[in-house]
């Protein structure tokens, strides 16, 4: 069976070494804080505001400022800087945390859809950090899409036509 | 519903504040490599040759080389060293990494017995660094039951006998 990592690779076109890219340098020594909240915050506006009812339904029992919050404060935690997700919520747990949601491939790609724009027009992140952000991003949406298909007894199996809603918490 | 940290929290005994005082100072940078593939080698061994079968045969479709060789990667990532775990096998996602196994109240005390036994045996771990290392193992451990009682559609509902503490739904 292929490990998640594996999965993450092949399905994200990502390979390893350039998705763990963001290790080479301390991301948040170079930028600073204040980069990371107007990421998150870029990113979640689009995604609250997202024309397509079945991505943005996946949000709808969070409040924007938590997810937010619990984005940079993840970035933040894992791209050099202090651990403040940890210190407010445990370990990332990033496929565990997920459980409740559909993370299909659709809503992977959307998700990457959002947060290229909200790169896109940062204005605080240079250049070379944004490509290995980008290469993080995507292996790490399609790591998640491995990790759901874990919860599918039928896991191996291509995924469900309408896997796009979230599923009963 | 309580949270997987306060849940850990509440089985642990360990405030969260105790449990990431491994992030108050860098422990790989102050230890080194080794004191960390001495522990895990350490552990494993226990654990492996524990006498408790039940407890045994939760790690007998793993290699005791590969279970040290993950383990310590972990340890030297989240405690300041290089990101060994992650460019290997990706995200450390421990709830969905544990996913296989039965993570229930008793097998976190076993897990915490041996690792406890491997702390007091370490001849190259300091007294305050071992004592961050157990609230940190132990708030972890009580985490990963929180974690796997997410599989468990029930979840909320008392644990099942062999449990050894109440939950508090």
């Amino acid at each position: 069976m292929q490990s998640l990592q594996q999965k993450a690779s092949e399905w994200s076109g990502v390979a390893t070494q350039d998705a763990f890219g963001i290790d080479e340098t301390n991301l948040f020594q170079q930028l600073g804080l204040q980069p990371f909240i107007n990421l998150s915050t870029s990113f979640y506006t689009r995604v609250y505001d997202d024309e397509e009812e079945w991505f943005r339904s996946i949000f709808a029992n969070s409040k924007k400022e938590d997810a937010i919050q619990n984005q940079y404060e993840f970035f933040v935690q894992r791209m050099g800087g202090p651990p403040l997700y940890s210190q407010r919520k445990g370990h990332p747990a990033l496929i565990g945390r997920h459980r409740p949601f559909p993370v299909t491939h659709r809503a992977a790609e959307r998700w990457l859809y959002h947060m290229q724009q909200a790169l896109d027009n940062s204005r605080d992140i240079d250049a070379e950090s944004k490509v290995k952000m980008k290469n993080f991003f995507r292996h790490t949406a399609f790591f998640l899409v491995a990790g759901d298909e874990l919860k599918n007894p039928n896991h191996g199996i291509s995924p469900k036509p309408g896997a796009s809603k979230p599923a009963a918490a």
